[in-house]
């Protein structure tokens, strides 16, 4: 076998770094669960026509097909591509069994075939949180989805971030206000939806012209760059908006949501989780109909949104009921892999293990795996030396590996066993039954460096 | 919409069977790091060239492909089927990185093309150990992999199990004795592995026709057979193989590390984990060279070996060095579902919550939302009331949910607070600042009855 390369795309981590992502989902399934989350996971594949009924996404789905199909395989299959569409699917599959609103997490790998770059991947982890109900779903929701995510960002080792909302019946609202007509995925006013959408790559003077093609009049084009320029918070939202001079029924009720969600996050710790109204943020080509959430982290602006989400009114709809949703989706590779690279966050050492027992002769293994058990049934992560060899050997292993303590243990009296921290080279007398090392060396811990202080 | 249909063998959990599947992969993740395993994930994908090298297995494979594929799009690609082929590959690619000898756990979905019945998916997790080493690999670590995977299924919420240990050399050793040739794939020894592993199909009848047919004497037929039927603890192992009258060198080697298995695995609690040599263990067509484990539960026999492994001398191969390993593998798919379909395993609420806050008008929300994060502060999963509706429907909402608490907040002093055992009825003063439920409420747990007793 000559030795593999990767695949573009495919981003596979060694121990030390899937520590990291390890904590990251921990953290995401604590916050998670404690506001009332239930986990769900579903199946990897879809049939095509789920899939591709959302729109144009054919070129980006992996198909899926067993090498030798027989005449059963009726259904064409595709690996799915968010954890949306398959947890509508879910919900109508098993509205029967479900309680509403249903509140479910998702922490899943998805796949997509686009070109790969750095923050996008054809297989990267997502982390969804939403809730669904059947008929009508409280506006208090939206607010909350972006409470629950904001307070997982915050304990997440990433830099801080900007959690940017908007609401579409606003923008629609405004745009209808200004004569545009259409929704926010047809005629005028979607077309102007899909050019501010392009603000960050093309800026406003490319927005202009792309507005002007589709029919807009100087009036129009300023209106709306207006009020894709507006951002604000729970004290100056609604003043903003008012100062540019629109005025229709569905911008005051789009305002009016907006505000509430602002107003909800206030205890967010800001210096972590910055919650603003940013008018520009529109979300493509999602069937998004009222609240709309992008995130970006300080100093990683260059990755795009990291943590994106928003309202559907029909988010499932199984003939008989409808069932809007409101949720958000953490693109956890993306967030994480760029950090990792670059040395922006790391594990403390790149193995479970505490300490590792020495083991004197392989006589006396039996007596290594018994020390080993009793530091583990207290929670000590620990290995017992693959080799009898010299003791100065067992300690580069355990150096190698980052473990920090190596055990001795007794090899006659239950007294005389002792344990060494190979960082300071201090060995000292200790109880298997009892002994314990520091907290901070007792699971591998995250740390987190600043990236603004990053070359 | 129209409701949709579950795909045969892509198995879905409701949120309630998930809490089952999450403790079984918490305490295999608790277990494994105890014992110094690192966690690594591997791509869902491989190349089609690396899948196949393994054998015949090429009509249970799932190709992959972007369904708008282009000339860039060199890489044929399924999915992986099982993890050892994937981490053997992990391995050669990233050896550079990697301390040997290297522990690893692995636990991520797998996809085989079968025709699903019970116990058999087309997509099912996996969880498997694996130590690997460059060179050489010392045989006590067989017996560490059967200790690390009997503790960790002494440990779940499943029917007590018999973890059935062989050895091929032994085995090997066993057929030249008898004059047969070949290897464990090949010539009458191979063709006599290969009748042997269908003892549980066709009996020892039928074993002997197929060895008749293979060209085996009377003698050799009857060798073969008694060796298959021996069952035995390390107390009497080489006893009963001796009593065979059967010498060989191979089989004298094999037979020694059968027994250290055996012996090294005592302090397992038998009545959970029972380890027993079963020489009729073979594990048909892979390329296992030592030891082999397989794993039943028992009452569910039916669902045949669900944590099955064995030593490769070639686990990988980068044309440089050659990494032998041992490892096993658990089919939690396999193992939990048909628990859960039988009632035998359940968890005791269908969601994490343990307290609902109610919500006395809208007005109050934001009480309710303060009381909630005092509670999660303290690690109690809370929710507050999706509606500000009659207390009465508010009650019935966390009752139609599991949730066993319900909180209503003051709506004047601090000092007006009070929580309701919905179960009981009981309902008391209590302040949000320090109240915490029952150890036994804060969490779902799992339940296990035993299926002994089920119809």
């Amino acid at each position: 076998m000559a030795r593999p390369t990767p695949l573009s795309g495919f981003p596979e981590l060694l121990p030390q770094a899937r520590l990291v992502e390890q904590h990251v989902l921990d953290v995401l399934r604590e916050v998670f669960e404690l506001h009332g989350f239930s986990s769900i996971e579903t199946r990897a594949v879809e049939p095509l026509s789920v899939l591709l009924r959302k729109g144009e996404i054919d070129k980006e789905v992996y198909g899926v097909r067993r090498l030798q199909a027989d005449s059963e395989d009726k259904d064409e299959l595709a690996l799915h591509f968010d954890l949306t569409v398959p947890f509508a699917r879910y919900v109508t599959e098993n509205a029967g069994h479900l309680q509403f609103p249903f509140r479910r997490y998702q922490v899943q790998k998805v796949w997509r075939g686009e070109r790969p770059q750095e923050g996008r991947y054809r297989e990267f982890t997502q982390a969804d949180i939403d809730v669904v109900d059947r008929g009508t779903l409280a506006v208090h929701h939206d607010a909350d989805m972006a409470r629950v995510m904001g307070e997982a960002l915050s304990r997440l080792p990433l830099p801080g971030v900007t959690l940017q909302v908007n609401n579409r019946r606003l923008v629609e609202g405004f745009y209808r206000g200004l004569g545009l007509e259409g929704d926010v995925l047809t005629g005028s006013i979607g077309a102007t939806m899909r050019a501010v959408d392009k603000l960050d790559k093309v800026g406003a003077r490319g927005v202009a012209d792309l507005l002007a093609q589709a029919g807009l009049t100087q009036d129009q084009v300023d209106g709306a760059l207006g009020l894709a320029q507006v951002r604000a918070g729970a004290g100056d939202l609604v003043e903003s908006v008012r100062a540019l001079g629109v005025t229709h029924e569905l911008l005051d009720q789009g305002l009016e949501e907006l505000l509430a969600v602002l107003t909800a996050v206030d205890d967010l710790p800001a210096d972590r989780v910055a919650v603003v109204a940013d008018l520009s943020v529109a979300r493509g080509l999602d069937y998004y109909t009222g609240t709309v959430y992008e995130t970006r982290m300080r100093g990683w602006e260059s990755l795009g949104s990291i943590c994106s989400g928003g309202r559907y009114d029909a988010l499932a709809d199984d003939g008989r009921d409808v069932y809007p949703g409101v949720g958000i989706s953490l693109g956890v590779t993306r967030a994480i892999i760029p950090l990792l690279g670059r040395g922006a966050v790391r594990a403390s050492r790149p193995t479970p293990t505490a300490v590792v027992v020495a083991v004197a002769d392989e006589g006396h293994r039996r007596d290594a795996d018994r020390v080993a058990q009793q530091l583990r049934a207290r929670g000590v992560a620990t290995e017992v030396s693959p080799t009898a060899a010299k003791f100065g050997k067992q300690i580069r292993f355990a150096d190698r590996r980052g473990v920090p303590f190596v055990w001795f243990p007794s090899l006659d009296a239950a007294d005389g066993h002792q344990v060494k921290d190979i960082r300071s080279g201090e060995q000292v007398p200790a109880d298997p039954a009892s002994w314990l090392p520091p907290a901070a060396d007792l699971r591998p811990t995250v740390v987190s460096e600043d990236p603004a202080q990053l070359p």
